[in-house]
Formats: structure tokens, sequence, C-alpha cells
């Protein structure tokens, strides 16, 4: 219940994506089209009433039931303001399946006391998300504030030896906080989808 | 509460493992060695009552905090019999972190029927772990099946261009399911861990 | 005999296609370009006639042999619709080589039942070609269910850690079933290749 | 039927490997270890009669069931005498299959002619498996000269760049030649498997 | 004496290149600009007279010195249409250089009896060049049937694992052939210039 | 002035560590070897008087130079007790070429206060070295810390998706503190000659 | 004191670089804009005066501190004019945070004579930032003639190989000069902004 | 004329070696052992006399042609005393094909002044060849030195990042010498060789 029907935007065509959102429309439930196009939503606007294009997260967004199924705070923290795309994947996935959501951005490791500012309201978060790209490093600092379970989403953010997010799955995986487990790289959609299961039981 | 002092055995000597055993048994708590061998075990009985040697897990246990925190089932998957030792470190960690464990081995992917005939347990569980190596398609399988979050472990089983567990990282990194998150190579304690984390809330 | 005449589309010209498709064209048999755009296609059907481009597939086909080689009905599988290029190119050049073939698409394995009530057909078939990304999982599974040889084919579909159908590639050389074997990435027409010559004995 | 039993022995001890050769001596089938000790086969010899070890194979095998099952000859091409325990982990499983097997050994691509003074033999086969370390380049040779489907089999055959046999795979990945298919690295019984399934049809 | 002159027209504007070209005019001998385009040609045209535009090779040409300088023939194999612009590069590079060169083209390892129809050519050069892509087989090859050095160039023609020429790469450094040395992808230059060293001993 | 000379231990017999040791020992400066064996210092003491043997370093060490060419204090801060090693090799050359210095050491990132309580000692040092396995994140979380240049190293600690120190070596050169330059895996001494440059300005 | 406000330009609209620069020049500070385009620049100055764009480093630099911070001069040496972009970008950093620099551009290490007529220069200098693609070997190099810090850099200048730096990135890790520490690939700043803080001691 | 026959000892039991030794001295040519130990040695020694077992290249030879047949030198260059053994096969393989050899080791590009010494007896070789592990670098600089052909080999010397000679070897693959090429990691006896079959023209 609560769950919402998801399409993949990317490398579709604004037809396509149009044709499956209004097929998936029908079911009744939330719809959810990541990695979207401004071109994409307006194909599919015109074929479904009440369609929002979440500009920040890239995504379209069919809102229709409410309520809230997760019982506690969903906290995304996000590294960089490059990370931030993918942070609001996370955000807009959780919101849709029913979470309150909090969001704690900008608080890279370099900057530590950024970090440190917001432990309370971490703590008192169910789950954390949490997406980074460079190095990686937030979700090992986090998962050593908390004892909630973290979801770590390495980001493609980064150049050179980043190698468009290798380096900071690899980080993640090594990660010497036991709370943390790792999605896929950018993606922020599996991370909201994780935290959000956690978040029912 | 009721977390577990842990030591990681690997690479030290059974004076070591002893020495730091004995020291975290003061505080009171459950007591886990992991990746730690019969010698290991052997200098830590000598200073420490109680201590079990879980064989198959290869892991030193001390329980002495029997009460149970988990609120469901744990399931604790895994493909082929050699990924049975990073399975039973998940459940020896899970166990000691005051969870009930269903085990449901040598469920590969290519016997798929094997796995169906099990799909009510895995139903009621609450968190399933998933442990594979070679392909690592089974986390995949399993998260179609169900609603729960699964922890997929990737296992160093294989040879060849499965590359000590990159294949089933790799693998397990792009599931096609949505509700899988993934931790290290050979990492039963971790995902242990994070699933006793989840089946606490 | 039955064999076609074949060109790869790819970073060749609209001309420089037609040149080399007309010159085929001339042996009498049937010819296939794979890989081929609308635009090749245009400058083929200039000179060679009753050609017509199989738009799924991206190739342009000459048929003139509609004997059938092949003795059994070989199976094209395929895990999602962005597998669906790769999977129409095998089932084209399968065609082109005198064979019956039944497509199964859309079957990936995190939802496995929708692969199982397939399993009537996939187990009539004489062989089985299996299309699929991220994970590539699928071929495993398959190969599970039938005693038929299976020819898998990694897709580049994925992002993140499937780094272009590399995840898939090393998942599929790791199968844990027996008798799977693997061709390059994306190679839609290998496998089909492959799958006719077998289908012939 | 005439489908064997196997085991894989490596990193098994003697008791283990024997304890299930025992069990599935009991089905009545052909049985197979492949990856298998001396040690390991005096194991096995003392709890089932009939065993016999295959040295160059490293295989401990049990012939009961003789029948001959493929119907043509299934030829196997090694580069140098170090990949011959793999093509005699392949002889050893498609024969057990119930196949007729010609050995062609040491025609590596540095002195082409020696290969092709077998030509006759390999257009006589009805599938063709190729073992080559190094640099891989037999299995594009030897399709080249015939029509029949070769399963390719890298072996870890090299040093330096050879990366435990991933130069042999990627090359045999990108075989120029389109009846070529790829098995795992040092997967010599999967090629038998898979040969031995396609000379049956 | 005889040393051409060379710019490396890749990432460089027409502007750049017509500067350095004209520049390098000056020192009286020949130049060479490879990588180069048509508008860096007519950017190089305008102030430097007699230059040519070797379209097959991407490479802008001024030849002054004419004499031959290499003592034999040097022989530019190529395996499949693609590796031509390299070869093309080699080519054009080594007659700069002053050597007589005989190419051989389009004699992929998948088809060596068109090779071996130029055995007696291949024997008579002095040096020889071979280009390759996908799985780099050919260099082996050729290595075997020839006592004199053989210089390989990978190319990054291909698709999936071909990995833009690393898999063409590790099989030749991989070569069973012991007259092999290698130069890196796409370098046909490289080849040409060190082939017309030894030439020119 | 005050270089050490040095040689390294590693895959060299202990007659062959102190034949090398006795020659550089005659030079009258501080010498070190290491990566030496306990092995390696009985024979080298039987040549040399005055060495003496760093167990935790791994490091043999002869000190004759005691002067202070440093200008301030070098800290050497490490991750986890497996990180030490390394470390101390730092330690042992900071100290040989003339510095003072402080160890900070069990402070991963994932028990973030640990770190911080010695924050006033990390503001005081002139230059910094920072070894973590696993995800190596503490360089990026010290840089951000101090204003100070931070030596990072990468460590080879961890297991799986570690990568022999791959994942840290990755994690540090993203760091995203810009005071943070990396040396190779496990390389204690290259950053404590680098450190100890650096102190003498 | 001295430091700079620095916003990193790549993958940003004009107009974020803009608002961020412009916010960013209230505090006071020099201020730069790394990897920024022209049109960056047009709309950056539109609202800070004062600002220039360099062009050969693709930087927007507002120099308000124009005194000197360190006490010697920085060295920037770089082997091909592609390198440049990278070695200005190290320059215009260093030069922003205070340091008088001097610039040895074009002495790769073919042509070694070249690095060596710059040694007086060389030796002058209190730290040198070196600039270097394909091979990556000029660190090692340069370290070997002077005693002062070396910070590598590792250019994406080459083809092939080179894979966009990790050549020349693990070339200079491996580097066997012990003065030699390495940050990103193409990362200019952070070798400038590292050189500065150890100029500054 | 002078072609030596060759075994590759590396993996083979001294029966082995000294089976095949035996069998190629009967064609009255010199033969090679390369990759051999003293136990190989020893068992050769009993069935062929007038073999020798050279410890620094670790090979076995019979030397029975002792003509000249290359026509100037070659020199063996090599970065540091562990690339040695290395540099010896390709010594040692030069000898016995007839070539005179000059060694200049122990000349790392750290250490500029100390190759420069050697510069005559360089530009005097016909061939150079040149061994360096860690960072590769020392081919580049030699062949910018020099003008004859220069035959590069990576060896597996270095640790950490050097990841067992893939950092040399790539490094060598991008070369800035245009006069390099290169044979696989620790191939000694591959380019000794090839610098043979070149001072021969």
């Amino acid at each position: 219940m609560g769950m919402p029907e998801v399409v993949f935007g990317e490398r579709k065509t604004p037809a396509q994506v149009a044709g499956i959102f209004k097929r998936l429309a029908k079911h009744g439930k939330n719809v959810l089209a990541t990695r979207a196009t401004k071109e994409q939503f307006t194909a599919v606007k015109k074929g479904v009433r009440g369609v929002k294009y979440e500009v920040a997260a890239q995504a379209i967004v069919l809102r229709r039931d409410r309520r809230l199924y997760g019982k506690g705070v969903i906290a995304v923290v996000s590294a960089g303001t490059s990370d931030i795309p993918v942070a609001e994947e996370a955000v807009v996935t959780a919101e849709l399946m029913g979470n309150q959501v909090e969001r704690i951005y900008d608080v890279g490791v370099a900057g530590i006391h950024r970090l440190l500012a917001h432990q309370k309201t971490l703590s008192r978060a169910r789950v954390v998300i949490v997406c980074a790209g460079m190095e990686g490093a937030l979700p090992s600092v986090v998962g050593g504030l908390i004892g909630a379970p973290v979801i770590a989403v390495p980001t493609s953010v980064g150049y050179g030896a980043a190698f468009q997010g290798l380096a900071a799955l690899l980080g993640m995986m090594n990660s010497c906080a036991s709370n943390v487990s790792v999605v896929n790289i950018d993606n922020g959609f599996g991370a909201g989808y994780v935290a959000s299961l956690i978040n029912r039981l």
C-alpha cells in the first residue's frame, strides 16, 4: 500500500515517457518519473492531470495518496551542491512513498563542524540517506554519529580520479561504520525507496 | 542497548585477539570476534569464560544478553555451499544482537524452484540478508519476491572472471529490484548488523 | 547454405553502407546491415530493391532466401525494455538465417513469476538467447530452468556501476548455470548467429 | 539422460569431496569431480568403487553410463602446453557426457601452419572447444576456418599483462569470428558441458 | 637526417596547427601533422606551399626530401577496414621518413587464408607493422609467419568489451610470438617512426 | 644536511640488507632500512654498531645525528590499529630526519569525536601526515580542520572492495579538502620524508 | 590570511557562477573561479568590478590583496603544451595566494636537456609544481634534481592507454623520488594551493 | 640461423624442464630456459653437458654457437637493482643470439645525472633495451637522448599503486619519445629477442 508506480526517464523520448506515465496513472497510485526532462514533463502534462515537475530532482510527480506511511523522519544528507540532484531524487521518492523528510545539505567532510551542527536532527531520524561524490567519506562520518541505518548513495560528482563515481562507490563499500549499506551510483531513487521500506517497519 | 562489542580477527595474532576480547568482555555486553581462527579461540578461552567458537561462521562468541531486540524474523539466504561462511557470520551477528534468524541456504538462481519453495518464509521475514558470489544474481530475484528490505552481500566465491567478488559486487549494485542495498564483499557481519538495526525499528 | 552477407553499420557513412550493401547483394544471398540508421537505409534503398528497415533492431534487411534451415525454435528472452534493441538484432539475424523465433520480453529477474509463466515456451526451444543489462542475472535463471544451450548477451543498459555492460558481462561469465556461454556486450548479431548454427545441427 | 552429477573440488577438503561424491554416486549416474587433487581422490576411492583419477584434467571420474549421446565429434583445441589442464577438463566432461572427442593440442597462433595441418579434423567436428591463454587469439582463427559453433575458453596461462586470464577473456569476447561464444576463465567443464548439449541436438 | 618535423593535430584549433606547421616548415625538412582535420589543412595551406592532405591517414604532409633512407620494404598490415586510418598514419609516416611501403589490408585472423596469400610479401619485408582492434590477434599470427621484427598497433576499433582498444592492447602485450613489440592504442605514427628507424639500420 | 641514507628491505635477503646497510653506514649519516624483518636486523646488527629495530615500524634505524632540523611539530594521524605500521614508518622517518613528532592514533572517521578531541594538537602541527585504509576518508576530515599541509597515505588495510588500498587511494585523490596531497599506498616513508622537507622550511 | 574564496566553474551555468562569485566577493578577499568559461566571465563581470579572465588558466580572478605571503619562489613546471592549462591554473592560484611564481614550460622528459637548462631556477625554488600527462615521468626527474618538495599533477593529456590521466596518476604515485606527493588529475588548483601553504612556512 | 631453442621454466617441474631441454638440445642449437630455478638446473645438468646457470638472469643456458650475428652493440639499461633480473634475462637472450651487450644499470630517472654519464655508450648502441618498474619513466628519457630504437620492458617492481607492473606498462605505452615500443611486463626475453632481430639488420 502506498507504493508508487515508477518510470525511469533517461534515454526515453517525451512520447514514450508520456505513454508509460499515462498508463501507470490509471492504477490510481502515486506515479514517479525519475531522470526526467522538462520536455518529457511537457509531454506527460498533456495527458495526465495534476502532475508536477520537480526541477531539483529532475522528476515528474503525480501525487494522489498523501497519507503518511513512514513512522519517523528520514534525513537526507548531502556533501556538496553538485550532489543535490541525487539527494532530491531521494527526497521526492521518500515523500511520494509517504514519509516526512528533513534535508541536511552542504555538509561535506572537509567542514565537519557544519555537519556536527545538525547532530540533533540526525539523531532523531529513523533512517538516514547520505549522498556524496568525490571521496564518498560522508556516510562513514554520519554512520559513526548515529545508531540508525544509513543508506549511502555514491554520486558521479567529481573529476579525474573520481572515475564517474567509482571512487565514491569503493569508499562507501569500505565504510568503517557498521550501519552503512550502499546503492548504485546516482541512485537517489533506490535510496529513497529502501529508506521508505525501513521507515514503515 | 544490546549492541555487541566486536573485534575483527583477521591478521591478528591469537594473543592480540585474546587481549582485545578480554578487555571488551569487561563491558558486560555480548562480544563477537569475526574472521577468527581456532587458535585465536583457544587463546581467548583461557582468559574469558563462556566463550564459544562458531565453526561455520569462523567467529568467537560471548553471549550474555539473550533478550530479543528484533521485532520480527531476519531471513538469511545463501546461493551456494561456499557462501555459507559469510551467511553464518551474518547469522551469528544477528543472533548476538537479539534477533530470530531463519536460514534459507543453497538456493542459487540456477535452481529457481528451490528458492520459490521458501517463498512463505521469505515473505514472513522483516528483513532479508542475501549472500551470493559468482554472478551475484540472487538478491535481485529475492528482492522481486518480497516487499521487505534486502541487504545483499557479495561473496568472494568463484574463480576467473569472478575477480574475488567484484563481479558479484557490481551485479548487486545494479540490481533491478529497488529494495536492495549492498555491503562490502564477504561482509556478513555488516549485513547482520544493518539487518539487526532495521529489525529493531 | 543460407548464410547471410553482413555489414556492420556503426561509424560508417550512408554512402559507405550503401556501397557495401549493393556489392554484397550481388551474391544473391540474404543481406543484413546491423547497427544501421534510417539515413543509411535511405541510401541503401536507392541502389537495392526489396530492402526493409527493421526499426526495433536498427537493421537493414534484404531477404531473398526464405527457407527454414533451423530445426527447432530459437527463443529470444530479454530482461527490460531497454534491452529490446539488442534482442531484436538477435531476432532479425536468426530469422534471416532461416529460423523460427519466439520472443519472450520484459521478464527481468526481479519479477521472476513473469518469466516462469513462459516456462513451457522456453522448454520447447532448441536454443535460447538471453539479453540482459544491469546485473545480467537472467541467463543464470533461464539456464537453470531448461536443458538447452543458452547464449547470453550482456547489454550496455544501466548506469553508474553498470559500467557500460561490464557488470552484466562479468555476471554472465560467472553464471552458475552450466549451459550458458556468452558473446560480446550488445552483440545481438553474434548471439543470433551462434544460435542459428546450433539450431541447424 | 546421460547428464553427470558434478562436484567442484577446489577449496574443499578431501573429506568434503568424498562425502559429496558418495552421495551423488547413489543416483546411479556418471559422477565428476573437477579441480580435484590426488588427496581428494584417495579419500573418494575409499567410499566409491570404480572411480578413476584423470591426472591431466585434475578430475575424479566415475563412469557407469558409457553410451554415446553426442551425434558427432567434439574437437578440443588448445594453444600451449600450459593450457592442457583446462582442455583436458573439457575432454573429460565431454566424454563423460557421452561424446567422441578429438584432441588438437599445441597449435598456438604463432605457428599457424601447425593448426592448418588439422583443418580436416576441425571441419569434421560438430562443435569445437578452443582453450587459450595469453592473447586468446586462437578461437578467432579456428572460428574463421570452420562453420561449426566454437566454444572459447580463456585460460589463466600467461604472466604480466595477461592478468590471470583477463587479456584472453577480453580478446575472445571481441572475436571477429561470428561463431564464437565464451565461458569463464579456466572453465573447461563449462565448455565441455555446453559442447555436449549442442552435440546431442 | 631525413627525420620529419611533427605536430599532433588533435584538440588543436586550425589556427594553432597552421602556426606551428608554418614555423616547423622553416627548418627545411619534411613536415607532418597527424590527427589533422580538413579545416586544419585549409588553414595550413594558406601559409605553406606544397602541403597535401592525406584523407585516409587524416594527416597533413609537406614532402621536400624524397630520398629513400630505408634499406628495405616496410609492410603495413591491417585487420579490418576500420583499422585503415591507423594503418595509413603509419604508411604516411614511414613514406615521409624515406621508406618503401607495402600495404596488406583487410586480412583479419578470422579469414586466415587471406593473410596467408600474402606470405611472400610479408617474408620480403624488413619490418612489419600490424594494426588491429577487437581481439588484437593479428600480430601474433603475422609474427609467427616471419622472422622480421613486428611492431603491433592496437586500435580502438570495436565495441563493448573492446574497451576502446584495451582488449587489443592486452592481447598484443601477451603475444606468443617473440618478435612482437607494441606501441600505444591508435599510434600509427609511433609504429611508422619505430619501423623507419629499424629499416635504416 | 641531516638527510638519512635509506634502503628498502622488502624482497631482499638478510645478507643483502646487511651488506647495503653497512656500506651506507660508512657515510656517517643516519641510516634507515624500511620494510625490514627481524632476520634482516639480526644480520645488520652483526656488522654495524648502534642499530635498533623498531618493531612497530618494521624498520632498522641507525641514529647518529640527533639534531632537530624541523622547525615545528609533525603530527602523524592514523585511522585504525591496522594502519599503525604505516604510521610508525612515517614517524621513524620523520624522527630520523630531525623532527619532533606527535602521534594521534585510532581516530577513524566513524568516531569523529575521538578525532575532534585532538584538534588543539592538530592545529599546532606544521605539517600533518594522515594514514588510513578502507575508505580513506580521514585526510579530508583532518584537512578541513586545519590550515597546514596534509600528506595523505592510503594503506592496504581492508578487504573485499578495498582492493589492497585502491579504494583509499582513489578516495584521497578526490579529497574535497584543498590542502591534501597523496603518496603511494603504504608509503609511510615517503610521507615522513615529504613532511620533513616541508617542516625544514 | 590571504586565503582566496574559490568557486569551481565546471558544469555550472554563467548565472550560477556569477551569483556565487558575487556573494563571495563581499567577503573582501581575493576570489577565484576555476574551470571557468568566457560566458561565465561575461556574467560575472556584470556584477563584480575588477575581475579578470585568465584565458590560459580558464580562470576568473578578482585580486584585491596583492601582498606577498609566500617566502620564496614557487616553480611551475610542465611537460607539453597541452599541459599548460593545468599549469596555468596552478600559477593563477599561487599568485592569488600571494606567491612569486616562475614558469618552466615545455620541458618533457624526452628532451631532458631542455629541463636541465633550468636547473638553477629549479634549485632556487622553495616548492615545485610539476604538471605532466601521458607517462607522467617528469615529477620523478625533477624530484631527483632538487631537494625541495615537489607537488605532482597528473593531467588528462594523452590518448589510448593514457586513460584520461590514469597512466600519469599511477606513474606519479610510484615515483622513485622521495620528495614527490600527488594531487588529483588536472587539479592545478589543488597543487597551487598546497604549494602556497608550504611556501608560507 | 643462430636462433636459440627456448623453454619457459615457470610453473614447470625440474623433470619437465629437464625433459624439454634435453629434447631441444638435440637440434644442435643454443638452448635457453628462462625463469628457471636452481632445482631445474640441477635436473637439466644431469642430462645435458655444458649447460650453465645464470643466477642473476634465472636462466639455464647451453651455448654452442658463439658467432656474432648482431652488427652493433645492444645496450641494456635498468632503473633500480630490483629490475636487474629482468635486465639480465634480456642480456642472456641477446648474448645467446650472438650480440655484444653493454649493461648500464642503476640509472633510475630520479638520479638523471647518473644516466647522462652514460650518454656516449648509449649513443653508440644500435638498439637499446630499457627495463624499469614503478613509474616506468626511464624509456622516455633514454628515448629522448638517442636516435636508435628503444625496446621498453616494464617490470613488476614496486608496491601499492604499481599494481604488479601495470603502472610501468601504462607509462611506457604513453611514452612521449617516438622511438619506444614495449613488450610484456617482466619480459626480458622478448626484449632481448626483438633487439637481436633488429641488430642483425
